[in-house]
Order: C-alpha cells, then sequence, then structure tokens
C-alpha cells in the first residue's frame, strides 16, 4: 500500500491579494522556503514532497502517523503567514490514494474557504506490514548534447514540460503519477505498474514528443529508500550495464 | 527593452550523482533553496526569477548591471555546494531576449563541462532610457469550484500543466514567454506583444484545454512593479471592473 | 540520563578565508541557515539544537541513533558547501554529556585540520528506559519595560549578555549548560539540578546584574517535550499562579 | 557618518505565547531564517545585519534610502508570521547612531505593544557625500590549539562570550559597539576610534579574559566594503605580514 499526503495552503488564493495584491517575488519565496521546508520535515522521516502546484503538494508518507503530520501542521503555523490543512490516504495505486487524500481534505472545506483552517483528516495510515512505495526516476537520453546545449533556455523548457505533461497523462491511466523533479527529471509513483506496462508507456511518450526516456524503479518500505534504489537504476542504464529502458531494483524479500 | 539572464548551475547532472546519487529530498531541498534565495536576490533590485528548470533559471532583470551579477554569482559560491553561470541579453521581444541570454552561456561552455565555472557573459544590458519590461498575470477562472474542491488533486494538476505548456507554445509563436507561478497562475513577459495579440492566445489556449483564461498585464521600467500593475489589472478583471479577458497598466509615459 | 551532540563544521576556519575572504554577509547567512536546518532536522525527532558558537552547534539529541544523525549529516554535504562532524556522549549531567561529545569529535581530529571529515562518533546513547532531559527556560523580568523601551538598543544588548555569562559561569559550577536563545531568553539544560540549587544559582545572577530573573523548568523523555514544559511553568510564574523564581513541570512518573 | 537600522519585531514577546507558548525548535527556526533573509535583502545593497538579540537586530544601512528599508519591511510581512518596525539614524560613532535608531523605533510605541505596526521612522540618511563606515573584523588568536581543540565545547563557548562582553563594554565605553560573529569572531562598527583607541581596548580585554586578540580595520562607504577590508587586515596579521596587534586599511582618499 501507498500512503498519499496532500498538503493544501489554506485560504490561500484570497490571502495572496489582501489587502491589496502581494509582491510576486515574495510569494515565490514563500512557496519556495514552504516547499524546501516540508521536504525537510517530510524527509526526516524518510518520506518525500513534490511540489505539485506549490499550493497543492503531494506527498508519498508511508511510515509517518497523525503525531508526525501534526507537529509539521504546527511549525508551519509558527513560521509562516499562512497555514496549511493535510488529507492521507493509502491504496494499491498512486492515483487511488492521491484521490482518497484530496476527499479528506475536500471532506474539511473548500480551498478558499475562510472557515476552513488546519485541517488533518486520515483515511487510513499504511501500517509496517503492508507499507510499499514503488517510485520511478525517469529522464531524457542526453538532454545537454540533444538540446540543453543547443537549444534556447525555453525552448528546452517546452520540451521538457511536453514530456512532463505527456508522461502525467500517460501514467496517470494506469494508476501512476508524474512530478516534474528539475532539469529533465520526473519522478512517478508506481505502485502496481509492472516494468513491461512502464516500458510501454516510456514509449509512447518517446513517440509523442520525440525524445528517448529511461527510468530506473526502486521498490522499498518507504519513499526516500524507494527513490535511492531507482536512482541506482537509473544510473546503471546510464552505464549500459543494462540493455533496457527500465531497470527495478527492490528491498522487500516478498515482492 | 527587456533584459532577460539565464542562470545556470555548473555541472550539476553529474555532481548529482558525484561518488552515488545524492537524496533526491535533498535535491529537491537545494533546488528550491537555491531558488528562493536567487529570488530575494534578484528581487532586492526590482527583478524576478521563474524557476524554469530549477537547474536553468531565468531572470527579468532589468535595471541590473554587471556587479550586481558578479556579487550575487559570489554569493552562491559561498553558501552552496554548486556554481552557477549567467548569461545576459537584451530584445524587443522576451523570447529573443533568452535566445540570446542562452548564446552568452553556451559560448561559456556546456551545461556537463567540468571546466566550465562562473561564466558571467553580458551581450548587452537596457539602459534606463529604453529598459521596458511587460508582463502578463494569467489566471483560470474559478478553478477552485471547478476543479481543485471537485476534482482529485492530481487531475487537477494535469490540467493546470496542459494550460502551462499550451501558453508556452502559443506565447512562444509570438515572441514571448510563460512560466508557471504556483496554483492556476502564470506569468508571461511579453514586451511587444498587444492586447489583442494576447486575448487571442488565450482564447486559442480556452480552447484547446477547455478553461477560461484571463490576464492582467504591466508595464515599467522594471520586472517587480510590472509584476505588481499585471496583478492590479488582474485583480480588476475578477472583480468585473471591466468586460474583458485582459487589462493592462502601464507606468510609462511614452508608452 | 541526557544526550548531548556535539555538531562542528569541519576545518571552518580555513574555508572562510580560502582563496581570499569570504564575504561576511555570505558567511553569516551560512551559519544562520545552517542553524535554521538542523534545528528542523533535529526538531523533527523531538530533540533542540542551540546555534552556540554557530561553527560548533550543541544539541540535546536524547531519541536520537546513529542512522538520525548519519542522515542529518549527509544532507549537509548534500546542501551546504561545508561538511559537519559530530560527536555523541550522555551522562547524569550536561556539562558531563557535552564534555564526552567533545571527546568523542576531538579524537576524530582538530577543528582545522584539512583532513577530518565528516566524524560520526557516538560514545553511547540514552536508551528510552533512562532517557531524561531537564531544560531550564530562564528569562529576565519586565525587560521591555525597564530597559527595551527605556534604554539604547546596544545597552539592553550589554546587559543580556552580562546575565548569560553570569549564567553560563553558575550553570557550569553545577554542571549545567546555558544558552542565549534570543530576546531576553536564556534556555539551560539542567538534568540533575535541584529547584533549590537553580532558585540559588538565578540569586546569584541576579545579584551580579542587577536584574531579576525567574524559571520554568521541565522534564521529560525529550528536550523539544521538556522545553514545553519549561514554557508552561514560565507562563504560570508570569501568570503570577505561583509565588516563586521557579517552577518545575514533568512528564515522567518516576521522576 | 555611520547609518544604523534598529529592526524590531513587533510585540514579538506575546505573540510566542499566544495562544499558549509556541515550540521552541520552531522559534529558533524563525528566528535564524529572519536573521538570514535580512542579511540577504541588506547585503543586497553592501550592507550588513547583525543578529544581536535576534528579536532587536542591528545593521549598518548606509547606502540605502526610506523606499530600500519599506521593501524589505513589506517584504517580511509577505512570508513571515510577525511584522518588523526600523528605526534609522546616523551620527559620527556608532554608539550614537544607535542610540538615534533606537530613539526612532521607540517614538512608534512599544516593543510589547499590540498597536505598534510596521514603524519606519528615518532620523537621517547619510549621503553619499559624508557616508563612511570604520568595521573592526577582531578574532581570538589561535583559538583552535588554546582551546577548541583540548577544551570542552562549553568551556570554549563561556571564553568566547567572556571576550564578547568585555569587548562590548570597552568599545561602547569610546563609542563603538560589538557583535558576536561566530566562532572566535567579532565585529565592531567602530567609527571615529583611532587605531591607537582600538588597540588600547583590546590590550584592556586581553588582561581582563586571558586571550590575546587582533584586528583588521576596514574604512568605506558601506558596511559591505568595510568588512571586507577589515577581512583582509585581519589575514595581513595573521600572515604576520605586520608587527601589530592591529592594521587598518581604507578605501575613502579623504580619510
Amino acid at each position: 500500500m501507498i500512503q498519499v499526503t496532500l498538503i493544501q495552503i489554506d485560504n490561500y488564493g484570497p490571502w495572496t491579494v489582501t489587502p491589496g495584491p502581494r509582491a510576486e517575488p515574495d510569494l515565490q519565496t514563500l512557496q519556495s522556503r514552504l516547499y524546501g521546508d516540508l521536504e525537510r520535515e517530510f524527509g526526516a522521516h524518510g518520506a518525500i514532497v513534490f511540489f505539485n502546484r506549490f499550493d497543492n503538494l503531494i506527498a508519498i508518507s508511508n511510515g509517518m502517523d497523525y503525531d508526525d503530520h501534526l507537529l509539521i501542521q504546527q511549525s508551519i503555523r509558527n513560521r509562516y503567514p499562512i497555514t496549511i490543512s493535510m488529507g492521507v490516504g493509502t491504496a494499491d495505486t498512486a492515483y487511488e490514494a492521491q484521490k482518497i487524500a484530496t476527499k479528506m481534505i475536500q471532506n474539511g472545506g473548500g480551498a478558499q474557504s475562510a472557515n476552513r483552517c488546519e485541517v488533518l483528516n486520515i483515511d487510513s495510515l499504511a501500517d509496517d506490514d503492508n507499507s510499499l512505495v514503488q517510485i520511478a526516476h525517469i529522464d531524457i537520453n542526453d538532454i545537454t548534447n540533444t538540446l540543453t546545449d543547443i537549444e534556447t533556455a525555453f525552448d528546452t523548457s517546452i520540451k521538457v514540460y511536453e514530456v512532463l505533461l505527456a508522461l502525467m497523462d500517460e501514467l496517470a491511466k494506469i494508476g501512476g503519477m508524474c512530478f516534474f523533479i528539475g532539469g529533465d527529471n520526473y519522478m512517478a509513483p508506481t505502485n502496481g505498474i509492472s516494468k513491461d506496462q512502464l516500458r510501454e508507456a516510456l514509449k509512447v511518450v518517446d513517440k509523442k514528443t520525440g525524445v528517448t526516456l529511461k527510468a530506473g524503479i526502486g521498490v522499498a518500505k518507504q519513499a526516500g529508500r524507494a527513490a535511492d534504489l531507482a536512482d541506482i537504476g537509473l544510473e546503471d542504464i546510464r552505464a549500459e550495464l543494462v540493455d533496457d529502458s527500465v531497470l527495478l531494483f527492490n528491498d522487500l524479500d516478498e515482492y
């Protein structure tokens, strides 16, 4: 089971324009700092946070319980001018888990409701026995030579976001999620998706966008360790230790 | 003339996997902190930075000269395990300016060259007389009620990134750039693009993606002030003070 | 038993002046960010860090083991231009524990040795059965009206640091430590020091410096909780719920 | 003339205990981040901030005007749960300038007044003609071998704070200020204090505390540059290029 936490800034839209619009560099700083801080807080427990839309962040939080979440929620209140609500869900696929997590937050009130504040709704938690996180680290083959060093910066960006959108679309279809993590890198929680399915999805995106993708996949009890294993897989493909576009390492005997 | 600074982490890809892959939560924190810090440094001079791809950031830097850039470059070296290179260009459109800025960096060496370190190449600077920044702040009408509060978090994200990609495509065609700034918000440097052209581009994206977009546009000598004006425009449209999907405010007599 | 971690930046002095002296605002930023980050990392495990001398920080780390420390050490390496070494010791008093922790680091090499890097030496860890942290939160009675609002800022600071030094001296004599935590606040790990001893120490400092001190004291298995209890004690004294300059709350039955 | 800005968090004491006491690791993080951010904001303009008491920070702000201060004040409001007030004064000595800056804040209301919010009172600004900052960078000779590597961490700290207090006392007497900047380093704005006076003050502190101090002194139009020159002076003394405990470099012809 994968455990997903959806983190949503309470009533953020209205706050950004009250009393008048707040300076954009300040908001960008606020958002990036919040993201960095949440990454540290969740990371300290072996979890990972993706910035997603910055006002709605998504964490793979296996191994974290109610108190762990509460401590983070209070810490944000003590250091930021805004507060956060959180919903937690678990399921066999990442897509299902985020659906439940979203519902948990929505049950607490609307994203722009002035009344909703610091909701922390947990549908269920993965326990140590059934905890399992599968994460794929995907990147574009040789982007430096084919794009970064020859195209304009913005054209490279268009291509990178085109690939992102295609990956989001393809993976959502088979129960996954996908997030941009900088450069030409994407990270995809993919519980329940087989190597064959993932290889196929990458090929569809390759064809649609004209790049060549590869993916290391990691399976572990927690997201941080799964990402580490995925990184090693990706490195082995880069080093041509295998002749495949996907490579999976797992920590779990029973897998 | 709009002045664009392209900021690129030196040899970042190789560093992230040396000696072995570095933990992803650490890299995400590093990237978000670097973005936040650059936003403060450029913001202190009235400029704005967009995270773009995190390892390649794009700033609208009108009003900043060689020494301002150098101080930032040195400061990053003193506080981060990585260094940055910068290229600066000016042009009549944002797209052209980033093209020149990219060239300036590429002239200094490849993004994954171990030899390139702290390049600071300036093609030209906007001077006070000809400095002009036009920025559009674009958002999706009523996303909270149509998406955030009813769809799953990830489905909302797919839509938001679909709109982003369509905006990047449409605006690049007419000399603009476009960046995601969180939530359902996009910021687009659009020097040389008329209100009619922008209204038309938004309509194309509306049709392609099924949302309804609106845009406040600001014109000023510097990016920070232009963004402030764009925010006010967007608020006026939201408040239905005008019956149009675009509204422009400008600071400059001669405009 | 109280568990103390001494955190020392490796070879920091030489680094600050290589190749030439680095800009002081950059170093101040680096140090404050490192402190803030370590506070988050240790805080996520219920511990507390004191900035002490910024290049030598002291944490009360009960509840944290080797792996917890290692993850933090690696995270700093991945996000900062410097690395850190750590020594851990446990004892019946805070002073003794820091003495052992210091020895653990010194065994690894000198603070300005170019060869020492990322030492992590643990003499012993407090286990759940014998873990106990006593922390006093000390402040100056009514400093706002007697100093801040009537004296110059720097004269107030002289008084605050005079009190700090007197507290450090008095508490070290009886096995404690004391740290400045901002404003007119001090936090003192005081395992093994009785209420009577602490009341007496405060009186000595009062007499020497001309202020009046009070202290809430907390006892718990971890530093974060002990500090929370100390805060409540301090608030109760402020609210005149007790007629004493010290008030202790404890979480532990066996205490 | 030296220009000093006193920065004070509005109504901070009451906020830290409302509704109940806030977690100390959160407050320490808030304070260290605020310090780091202010250091960047002021540093971007060539100024320097000292943390002083964390809720009362002192900047040497020559070269910064009303708008520069206002932008910083607004930025803090947009990113922190607290607001700041600022007072600015200029004088021939650092001590006098901070006295005026303090008065400017006190005129706006008490530090714990719920009514005072975002005061920005400027008595006067140094103009380009009369702007002059003299800063001494003071450190302890060979602290690594005499203290850090042989004494316990806390005993070394006691000595470092003993030296700090003695320096604060001695320098205040002759119109200076002194701040701890980490390690065994102190930075002292010393406008109007001659090399002979400073050498004498260091000797008094040496005698009182048993250490041996040295100081590089820098004179420039702005604090950042003055600190750079002071650093070079300190390095030259360390390298025994001069046979004196003080060495002054200045940028200004007229000095």
